[in-house]
């Protein structure tokens, strides 16, 4: 098995790094990397049984793997590309999709897992509170997306997970608004989208709240309520055994009692570890089964177009049965 | 042509996105994109001649270029991954490589390109001046690298354009230190290595500095002031029609002379645009011919293991034949 993608190499080294590939077969696990990181991989890797070696490339890491006499390579195919492809075939390695696998694997956190992903959520909600006591009229949302992702890194995070999203008005509207120059104003819904990394690990959490009541939307509180209840049913409902569709459908089905389904225009979550976004799928495809140790976002929302959004979202993991929410702050209406 | 890499849909398009593909021919020039960016999308696109189309994979874009006819489809093989070669191959598309002309096109900024990278250069440095006012003994590199990061966007950064390195004292000898928990103390260099993007383009710059003399390295001054010589050695004598290479060795020839050669561990430089690492190469293996409109850093540096480096950066562009540095910081020693 080889891989150069930079998750796979944490997940199977448990060590951080930019640049490298790593081998494993029955007998042997090796990194290898670039001169620049050899001392540092060496150094981390000390407690563990995998070697490292230099390698400038893939051609000098496939004449190590021939050495194995080898025949096939499990490689991930959906990280390929058609140079690698090509270097697989010129050094006669029958390449075989070692994705499935490490999806399966992944998919499945261990305790440690799961306590790094823990400490990154308590971080993020640390640089989340410390945030709000600092909000001003007059912040553009791309201020608010920076200081938040100071106040994350300045408790603790080595990085923010995701770019944080920051959307003031009818910018929340946008599930995916890219923060601007817009600025804060009273009544105004904010919502804010992130998260952080400890250890590797990724947090995800959004909470949309009023800044000031004057001169919010009149049915705000309304569909607050809503959305919050979508999400309280899917916490509370949502058990091992159920599919990713199921799941969601607890939630959508939720705000299709109040005819609200249509402007929840997205999945209701998705795996969360090393990558912000994994396995499970948990949305009308998602076909995968939870189970415990599994750990995956829950977040309803609603969008409607040109006025306002509402999302609310939990990082959670699936322990005895149920979901387990690692977040602490207040998920009801929030008025600045 | 077919695409799905955002740098190269902002450079075929001008806008930037985070799903998609862009279909180009003689006649036509399409956006592929989900129901999530369509709108964004047309109005983005409005004043172009892009049509923007919904498609939800590779699968249904490539249903479309069938309509077109075309035997062939240049595709960036460097980015294709197997699965997407394989639809090329039963849709009876027979790949080309587009990549050579992507390179050769962005290697020459327009106009435009270089204001753009120019006022990512401005908002690093002033991001920069605001940071040095506020370092204080006992902060982290952490925290320093996310005080900068958030004081250039403050400063009116769209983002980061790659994650900021800050590192003390012996962490300055590894180029590449991913920065952590070390805190600031009286005489340590502290290297900053940082930039941001501005409508898409990005900045690239480092500054080496102590923090108070008194316990700095005996020779540090000296050192500095080599690396500061090899520097201006580059940014003086560099002229169009060189080679990377050739401009490389002006750097490294002048820390020859001090036997300081063999503590330049890396290359001098590389081309800066919508990436932050594109051609030109300006280093050891450097083929690209140096001409007007390239955009690239200029940054030799010395790294003594276990006691301390040095960095000194600057983005520069190649106008008139000579590398025109679009910063305006100081790049003598400075002691805080």
């Amino acid at each position: 098995m080889l891989t150069r993608s930079e998750d796979l190499r944490k997940y199977l080294t448990g060590f951080a790094s930019s640049f490298g590939y790593v081998y494993t077969d029955t007998q042997d696990s090796v990194f290898f990397t670039d001169p620049r990181y050899a001392e540092a991989a060496k150094a981390a890797l000390k407690q563990t049984s995998i070697a490292v070696e230099i390698a400038k490339d893939l051609d000098s890491v496939l004449r190590f793997v021939k050495t194995k006499k080898v025949k096939k390579l499990a490689v991930p195919f959906e990280r390929l590309t058609l140079p690698e492809y090509d270097a697989l075939c010129r050094a006669r390695l029958k390449p075989v999709d070692s994705m499935p696998a490490f999806a399966a694997a992944m998919i499945v956190k261990t305790d440690g897992e799961i306590a790094a992903i823990r400490r990154a959520c308590k971080i993020a909600e640390d640089g989340y509170v410390a945030l709000l006591n600092e909000l001003k009229e007059g912040m553009t949302e791309n201020e608010v997306a920076a200081l938040l992702e100071y106040h994350m890194r300045r408790c603790g995070a080595e990085d923010r997970s995701f770019e944080t999203i920051a959307a003031f008005g009818k910018n929340t509207s946008v599930p995916h608004h890219h923060s601007g120059q817009d600025k804060l104003a009273c009544g105004m819904p904010v919502l804010l989208d992130f998260g952080c990394k400890v250890d590797g690990y990724c947090s995800d959490i959004t909470r949309t709240f009023l800044f000031g009541k004057k001169g919010a939307p009149d049915d705000f509180t309304e569909m607050y309520e809503a959305v919050y209840g979508a999400h309280m049913a899917a916490a509370e409902q949502i058990r091992g055994g159920i599919t990713g569709a199921q799941a969601d459908e607890i939630a959508r089905g939720f705000l299709r009692k109040k005819e609200l389904d249509k402007f929840f225009t997205h999945s209701l979550g998705h795996g969360i570890g090393i990558n912000i976004h994994e396995k499970p799928v948990i949305g009308p495809s998602g076909k995968d089964v939870l189970r415990d140790g599994m750990v995956f976002s829950i977040e309803p929302g609603v969008y409607f177009e040109g006025l306002y959004g509402i999302r609310i979202e939990d990082t959670a993991a699936l322990l005895g049965g149920k979901p387990v929410s690692f977040m602490k702050t207040d998920k009801r209406l929030t008025v600045l």
